[in-house]
């Protein structure tokens, strides 16, 4: 097992990366009072998991809250559910919730943890690699509205995270894959040496490799932690960690979330912000080739959907008013190291999503 | 117009009372950016202030939020009114709420700022007594569930406080002894001068002089700071501002929230704190006597519903399972200090609480 720190002052926690942690008796209760506990997960991963944690929770009172599984269902109707659930058990303070599942559930299970009687603790329990190396670590919890992605949250910090990379054994591939696609971006924004060994071992993590895996979350949460920890609320640096993320939301938000998952727009998104950050001289020619065929071989690298540039450019923020604006956009100077950048000819980045997203 | 600050670090944030407050366009001005504003207010409060804040507001974009009156509306599904408002009108980060009412607008205000975006900038404007002695200082915000009070919600600070005196003068007389029941609480639970000062003032507090109740508002606002700046989250001390409460809670729950004004079930349960207090010796009797004719004066010296001991008991949290365990309560050690005690033999207790809702 490794373990890790999160440095957030009173609200630091640990994250547990290893092999089996779901029966972990012990590191549960290093974390959780005597309270109630109410373990939230969905129809896809109940079946596969709740037993197992709930045998290791056993001498505990335990309520299980199935949701059901999709971005489509993470609303605040769903988390009225789950409190609903927590108060008809009349769960009090010393209540905690665990997150057991993907970073649907986790979202979820997070928001209704932070505002149950103004707060209680929970656990993050991530079951797929998007969760374990991203959205599970850092606080950010909340529900999507038909307005927008993730408008309504609440930022609240787990007690602790555990990664258990067992669960992963029964990942389908392209969600596998979705996963992969954060692990790069996290080399590419934050250590050149680590991109270089996902290059290495970029077969070993595709076949599922235990020891690989464990590495690569370690390796990607210690990147987000180190960010998360200077700006936990996002008001300046935690920004890099959405590098690939503006490009690809034109992906998403164009496909209306169907048919794309969220690490495959990103990964798509990765190439774009590369592509800039070369024609503007930032990175060069070689590096661009390395993440296009690292991204090919993590079967990452779908052309994006032909909507046009203007639609694209709409979708990244940059409205029909405020066409001559520059978006900030997260870009590499050099691989290895992101920047927020507004600085760069509007030509450029039109010629970019022009290139990508098709003229029309 | 005085000022006084809310010391919580990062979090701090100056409370302003005074006559006319509303039309400081200069207030506002200094603590909300540059971003659009949602006003949040009741269908009482926006026939008789709206207009003036939004004169004070109009070189700004502002959204009015007018929602439907009492507690009855608290709920989730209110504040998801608020929520649509806002991302229909796509405000962003840099956008502001104000709350513009009573306690129950202030809380739903609040915890809608708390979870847009993951948390923007509010600004507490109570229009009533008690909001501006308790409900609006402190950050504590949220909604009612059918399964309790307060059961979702967030401590969410506001950038500042606006308390206009001038909005007191249209408050009905209920609602004004309801806060002047707050006001007496705070000097009980934290100055004993204070508590003779409104002894000798409380006729012109009842006749709305604006002098003496931004005096009495300002006196309490001091006390319950100094209690939040040591415990904001309630892990401990903050726990005295809830003397009189638990008692009050019975009643309120008893009459199933109707027919008793918050404040003015507070002021039958400060009475009955009072009273174990003295059965315990940590009052005397002229103390005892001292608070039943300041709160016979004010108008808050109902009798309780006769609904008997042991239901009582069930209401205040001592049910049946855990009938020999003393529940917590804040109590008087002396008069102007309050402690927080279970020490308390539960005999003493039950013959109070007897004495006060039947023996049935």
């Amino acid at each position: 097992m490794q373990e890790l720190k999160i440095d957030l002052g009173a609200r630091s926690y640990p994250i547990y990366i290893g092999d089996g942690l779901l029966s972990r008796s012990d590191l549960f209760g290093r974390h959780i009072g005597s309270g109630a506990l109410a373990i939230v997960t969905n129809t896809t991963v109940a079946p596969l998991y709740l037993e197992t944690l709930k045998q290791a929770l056993s001498t505990r009172r335990v309520l299980d809250v199935v949701l059901p599984d999709g971005e489509q269902f993470k609303t605040l109707a769903t988390v009225e559910r789950v409190l609903d659930a927590l108060a008809t058990a009349r769960f009090n303070r010393d209540s905690a919730v665990l997150a057991l599942g993907g970073g649907v559930v986790g979202d979820m299970a997070g928001f209704a943890a932070s505002c149950y009687q103004r707060g209680i603790a929970f656990v993050q329990v991530p079951t797929t690699l998007l969760a374990q190396v991203d959205s599970s670590v850092g606080g950010k919890t909340g529900v999507n509205h038909p307005a927008g992605k993730n408008l309504i949250g609440a930022f609240h910090q787990p007690v602790c995270v555990i990664a258990d990379t067992a669960t992963l054994g029964t990942l389908p591939e392209r969600e596998l894959r979705s996963g992969i696609a954060e692990v790069i971006k996290h080399g590419m924004l934050g250590d050149a040496q680590f991109f270089a060994w996902i290059e290495s071992n970029i077969e070993r993590l595709l076949a599922r490799d235990r020891e690989a895996l464990a590495f690569a979350i370690r390796r990607s949460c210690e990147i987000k932690a180190s960010i998360v920890g200077i700006d936990e609320r996002e008001s300046g640096p935690r920004a890099l960690l959405n590098l690939g993320h503006t490009f690809g939301h034109a992906i998403e938000a164009a496909t209306a979330y169907s048919g794309w998952l969220h690490g495959e727009a990103v990964g798509a998104g990765l190439v774009m912000a590369s592509d800039l950050s070369q024609r503007l001289g930032w990175i060069d020619q070689s590096e661009l080739r390395r993440v296009r065929a690292l991204l090919q071989k993590a079967g990452l690298a779908r052309s994006a959907p032909q909507i046009g540039a203007q639609r694209a450019l709409e979708f990244m923020g940059m409205d029909k008013k405020v066409r001559d604006d520059r978006i900030r956009l997260v870009l590499l100077k050099p691989l290895g190291a992101a920047v927020l950048a507004a600085d760069y000819p509007a030509d450029v980045l039109r010629s970019v999503v022009t290139d990508h997203f098709g003229a029309a």
